[in-house]
């Protein structure tokens, strides 16, 4: 039986500011990437997201960022492979410390936004990365893209690489994501993400990501797992 | 033979900002309070302290402050106790992580600034700390003032407080701390200071502290360390 | 005929994060506070805040704030007053630039959250303030509470300083605001927020607030303007 | 006669951090390129240096930059050009209203650090800075390289472009700068550096920068001073 995973950003507020319907996707998703408070995330945020996600048997991920909580990361910048490998260590660090009071542990990295793409073209960059996820913790997954600098590195480095597609956004005939802003790039309809999801889990993509960002990210999520699971797959963390 | 410690703030630059001399501050001191980055420090300044520290053998404390890099955690700031601890908990995690890195650890936590003055009479932020740190690690020793809210807070947690005394600061007859700003409240000639901390250990201070923002700083903890030994006590970490 | 004003804060937002419904809000009040980038707002969400007020004829004051946007300028620092006054002629004037960009100008200025209650009470801050407001442009207007630090400073620098009421947020029996999280203390039915602003207004209170976070804050605007124009008043800006 | 300017950057600490050495770089300058608190500076840093600057005669302009005090403005960052105008415009407003309360005026714009590199090349980048002088004052000169982007823009929007060189780099013999890291770089001999200005302010510069971070700057400054005087140009403001 093909498992796969259920993969949501959470814990995406800062301050007053409120993220993500965090709640109610926790109640779906098999796997939360936990913003650490590069992009977005403050310690209160972080701490109340790793207490449910624990209560609720989500398993836990960091999602690392540029440091950049005005453009939410998702701005390229240029900084020295020494220096994001050191940011990534401090994000893994203070995240799998408040997952540890909360009685959780972090299972993967998952870069976010601007980072998750420099990874994936990027030598310098992925290479940092993966200095920062084998320094900290080698048992850790990293989730991504498959075919790409990270996984890569990922291998070079001896760390276990987890693919992942997403249910909520078109790929083109390349068997590429359509690029934000290009019409059609981004699925809010939750059967076709539902179908498409199958999709992918039948062609053993290991994880399958639902933003929750996109409209109707709860509707959709719910409607992935539901599909998933009727058409005999298992729904499961795979860390 | 008493033993005493000698403590100073190290790792307090950011970005390409410098802070004191760590480098030679680490050839003199056993503890170092390194800055967790909520008033001076980066992941990569963190990274690069811990390293020293460790080389070097000295023991390594978080120096948790109030998020405030702008005012370098010299400001009273009015938070609640929960986020307070919560950004307690993100500093040590994060402090942690990186010094596990570098094969270090972290043994023992001083409040920084007026974090460090607040814990010794604010009950609410006492607690905050106390809290905080129980909760990610009950075997971390607190460094501060006797007498005060925290040690107080301290006992009631089962926490270990290591009271401190300052070389380069003088005492009123009622024992308490000159303020800055009043005539004489920094000392800055080794010699005073040293005849200083010779007194604080004989009279059982457990660490003694040099700021490292003390003019002469270096040539202090020189003069202390040296009088110390002189006078036949041991100069080792309480942690 | 008495006039009344009505404002509100907006512009709070912070890069992805969306502050309140400032768009409708827009459509109701005479004055709207924007914030300056300290405790909420960014460069882009100033400059089309302040598009949007020149757009509608709605007069723009500054919400200038303690620099705390984790905080969002709720929590009390203890910061100098020379340093405060700084921090404020800085917001005065990014804000003013970015106006005058947008074909508007700031009027008047109110202090935001924990600054707003503390140029009420301590002489320090509201000082700090009032020279500042002073050096940076002396026709400017402050918006607060009579009978406090503040309006006593404006006096002394010979400021305009307009008095406010607050139509969501209940009075005791001394005249002052019973404090948020007691039972009562915020008003979130319309008509009794109107009642309470007709009252206030025919008091001769010559700025109504209406909290743009307040749940239902743009029925209560709504109702408050359409009361006070029925019961006679004059809804314009005092600025 | 030929006339030329003597530029340095000033105001680029950061609340306890020093910046350069600006007082001593005040009295040799002509005009001081203020940092306006987003790669560096702070309200109070910016308004004593507008003072200090003020009370020499010394010119101000804006040191604009990529929010990013982190990494000293140092990192290219993919901000949308809308955002990046913004920025400029909040930066520009902030320092010209501080600089009016001491009594000076902002004349000129020079981007900073991997701002300045990308409006010398990234058409985007340039538009966005371009559309924001313009926006804010169009009397405002803008500094920076002759035959980049930049001044493309700067024609293009009326805006009058003023040509740097550099006394304390070294030039290729394609009439760049040779790269930074690269041997020979930098030059730190005040006699070498004054010759190359000599030639510089010959060839028809109309401002050469001394880096204030560059080791002696302050005695480079000097040398360049003298021997520009000595060669008969006339050191003066370019605007």
């Amino acid at each position: 039986v093909l498992t796969v995973d259920l993969n949501s950003d959470v814990g995406e507020g800062f301050g007053v500011w409120v993220g993500g319907p965090d709640d109610e996707l926790l109640g779906v998703v098999t796997s939360a990437n936990v913003a650490c408070g590069f992009h977005a995330g403050d310690p209160t945020i972080i701490r109340r997201t790793c207490a449910m996600a624990a209560e609720r048997g989500v398993v836990i991920g960091a999602q690392v960022s540029y440091p950049d909580l005005a453009g939410f990361g998702r701005r390229f910048l240029d900084i020295e492979p020494g220096e994001l490998a050191d940011a990534v260590i401090y994000q893994l660090a203070a995240l799998a410390g408040i997952a540890r009071v909360e009685g959780a542990e972090v299972r993967y990295v998952k870069p976010h936004g601007a980072l998750y793409h420099a990874v994936g073209h990027s030598p310098q960059q992925s290479a940092a990365v993966g200095a920062a996820i084998h320094a900290f913790d080698p048992g850790l997954a990293w989730l991504g893209i498959a075919g790409t600098a990270a996984s890569t590195v990922a291998e070079e480095r001896g760390l276990r690489f987890v693919a992942e597609g997403f249910a909520d956004r078109a790929y083109g005939d390349d068997g590429r994501l359509v690029p934000r802003g290009q019409p059609g790039a981004l699925i809010t309809d939750p059967a076709t993400a539902a179908r498409a999801a199958v999709t992918l889990g039948r062609a053993g993509v290991r994880s399958i990501c639902v933003h929750s960002d996109t409209p109707g990210a709860v509707a959709i999520a719910r409607a992935v797992h539901r599909s998933l699971t009727d058409a005999g797959l298992t729904v499961a963390a795979f860390a």
